[in-house]
C-alpha cells in the first residue's frame, strides 16, 4: 500500500530521523513541507529532494496528504497537533509533544473527536531492539516484578549552535519536559504504572548569560503500582565524549539488575554502540547482544495508519508521558546557580 | 613507632578491613577485644590469634591501648564513641557512625573536650586510589566547577545470613542512613561543600516479611556553593552479581564528566576491578589507570594519632556527612510497598 505525508516545522533536526524513516519503509512518500525559516528550509530540500516546499501551512492542511510529521518549535507542537488532526491528518511528533498540559487535553480531544491518530516519537526508546528486549521479559514474567527505574540524559549543548527559541523560556517548554520526556516514555513502557510526581528540581546552574534557560533538572516519582523512578538530564557534556551524551538507564526488579548504555559504551571498545548488560539471581551478569538490529517502529506505525492498531506508540502512553513530564516540570523547585569562585 | 589498640564491637563485617588495615601498616598491634556474641569473638580470635579476649568492655577502656576500633551495632557506636574518648583513646568506627543527631553532637563536644581523634571508616570512599586522583584535580582546578555528584550503591541482602538488628529499626537506623552514608562522605570530599537536604524517600519495597526493614531509599540535595546531589541505595541486587553490589558514582563538572565505576566494571572484562573514566571538554574519554593502587589511609591514621593531624577523615568531613545522611534518613518519605500481581 502506498501512503504520503507532509511536513510542518523543522526547528528541530529530529525531522531528518522522522522523514527517514518513513521513507525507508518504502510504503511513504513525502509530499509537501512548510517551515517559516528559509535556512532550514533549504536544508531540509537539499537532503529530501522529492518534497514540493509549500507556501503556507494552510496548503499543507489541505493537501491530500495523510499525515503530518513535524519538529516545530516545542511550544508550537499542541497546537499544530490539533490544526492538523481536525484537517484530517493523522500527526507524527517529535518529542517533547507539548509544553501545557491543556494543549495535551485539546489533542485528546481532537483524537477522541477525529478517530485521527497522533504518535508522539521518543526516538531514543522507540527505535531500540534493547528496550523492546527488555519489555518482553518484563511481560513475559521473566523479571520479577519492577522496583526503580533509573534514566540519565546528559547532553551536549554547543551553546552557539542552537536557536533562539531553545532560550526562551516559554517556546523551549524547560529541560525536563524537552530531554527527560524520554526517560519519562521510557519508565512508562517498561514499568507499565502511571508515574506520580514526587520531586523535581531544575536551574540554570551555570549559563547566565542565557537567563531563561534550565541547564540541569531530574526528578523523583513514584509508580501506580508502587515501583520507584529517578531520571536526570543536563546540558553539560564536555566536547570530548565521542557522542552528543552518555544516555543510560537502570532497572532494577526483585529478581533482576539491568544497566542499559543507549548510545554508547563509555570507556570501552567501541564495538558496542548500545549494550544491554542484564543480571539476575539464576544467572550471572551476560551481555545481550543486539547489535545492529532496530525496533520496528516505522513499520508499526505504517500499520497503525492501515489497520487502527496502537502497536508503534499507543496513544495512551504517549498521553501519560506527556502528562507526567510536564507535571513534573511545572512542580519542579528552581535552584540557585552555581557560585563562581 | 608502634602503637596498640583495641577492639569492642563485632557486629558487621567491616570490622576485619579496619583490624587488618590497622596491622598491615607494621605500625599498630592488637591488645583486647570484646563483643557480646560468642560466635563473633570465636570468628574474629581464629583469624586475628595475636588478639586477648576481654571479659568486659570496662576492661578494654581500662587496658592501656591508644584507640578502638568499632564495628558495632550501628545505633551503639555514637554513645561507645564517647565512652572511648572519654576513657582517653581515639576511636576508629565504622560507617553509619551515629544513628541520632544527638549522638553526633555528643561526639563532638567529646572531640572536644578530649583531644582526641574519632575516625569515621567510610571503606568505599578512603582506600580508593581513584577517588583520591578525582580530589586532586578537582583542588588543582583541573575540572572546573563541581556541578552534580551521583552516588549509587545497590548491595545484595542474602537475607538470611543477616543479624536480627538489621531488621530492628532503632538498632539499624535506616538504609540511607547506613548504606548511603558512603555516598554522602563522597559528595561532601569532591564536592567540598556542606550538603543541604531537599528530597528523600525510603521503603520496605518487598520484604514484608521483616516490617522494619528498608529496602531502597534516594534522596536529591544541594551543595552549599550551589552543586547539586543525589544518591540512590537499595538491597536488590540479584544473586547472579559476581560482587555484592555494583557500585557507581559519577560527578559532572562545568570542564568534566567522569564515571567510576568503584568495584566492579558490570558486562566487561574483569581486569578493571575500580574504573575511572574521564572525559574532558579538551580530552576526549580516558580510562585512567591506578589499577592495584590504593589510597594511604591507614598511614595516615597513624600520623594523625602522631602527629595530631587531620588527613585521614578530618573530623569535620565525618561530622558533616554524617550530620546529613541523618537529617536525610530523618526527612524521608515513606514509601508504600509494590503491589504483588
Amino acid at each position: 500500500m502506498s501512503h504520503t505525508f507532509s511536513v510542518i516545522g523543522l526547528n528541530h533536526g529530529h525531522i531528518n530521523g522522522q522523514v527517514q524513516g518513513l521513507l525507508k519503509t518504502g510504503d511513504w512518500s513525502i509530499k509537501h513541507v512548510y517551515a517559516a525559516e528559509p535556512d532550514l528550509l533549504e536544508a531540509f530540500t537539499t537532503k529530501f529532494t522529492d518534497v514540493t516546499v509549500a507556501e503556507s501551512e494552510a496548503q499543507v492542511l489541505e493537501d491530500d496528504s495523510e499525515l503530518i510529521a513535524s519538529a516545530s518549535i516545542n511550544a508550537d507542537r499542541g497546537p499544530l497537533a490539533v490544526r492538523a488532526l481536525e484537517a484530517g491528518k493523522h500527526f507524527f511528533v517529535d518529542k517533547p509533544c507539548v509544553t501545557t498540559l491543556k494543549d495535551l487535553e485539546v489533542i485528546k480531544a481532537a483524537v477522541e473527536a477525529t478517530g485521527k491518530k497522533w504518535f508522539a516519537f521518543f526516538g531514543e526508546m522507540v527505535l531500540s531492539a534493547e528496550v523492546e528486549w527488555v519489555r518482553e521479559e518484563l511481560r513475559k514474567g521473566n523479571l520479577g516484578e519492577p522496583v526503580h527505574f533509573m534514566g540519565l540524559g546528559p547532553h551536549s549543548l554547543r551553546i552557539d549552535s542552537r536557536p533562539d527559541w531553545m532560550f526562551n523560556g516559554r517556546q523551549y517548554g524547560g529541560i525536563l519536559n524537552d530531554i527527560a520526556s524520554h526517560q519519562m516514555a521510557q519508565f512508562c513502557y517498561w514499568m507499565d504504572q502511571t508515574p506520580i510526581p514526587q520531586f523535581s528540581r531544575v536551574g540554570n546552574l551555570y549559563h547566565p548569560e542565557r537567563p531563561e534557560f534550565q541547564d540541569f533538572g531530574d526528578a523523583s516519582f513514584g509508580g501506580s503500582k508502587g515501583a520507584t523512578g529517578y531520571l536526570r538530564v543536563d546540558w553539560f557534556t564536555p566536547a570530548g565524549l565521542p557522542s552528543w551524551g552518555d544516555i543510560k538507564q537502570q532497572l532494577i526488579t526483585t529478581e533482576a539488575y539491568i544497566e542499559h548504555r543507549k548510545n554508547l559504551d563509555i570507556g570501552d571498545a567501541p564495538d558496542y554502540k548500545a549494550k544491554l548488560i542484564v543480571t539476575r539471581s539464576d544467572k550471572e551478569t551476560e551481555v545481550v547482544d543486539l547489535r545492529g538490529q532496530k525496533a520496528p517502529f516505522f513499520e508499526r506505525l505504517t500499520k497503525d495508519v492501515e489497520d487502527g492498531t496502537e502497536t508503534a506508540i499507543p496513544f495512551e502512553l504517549g498521553y501519560t508521558a506527556s502528562k507526567a513530564i510536564v507535571e513534573v516540570q511545572q512542580q519542579a523547585i528552581t535552584l540557585e546557580g552555581i557560585k563562581k569562585p
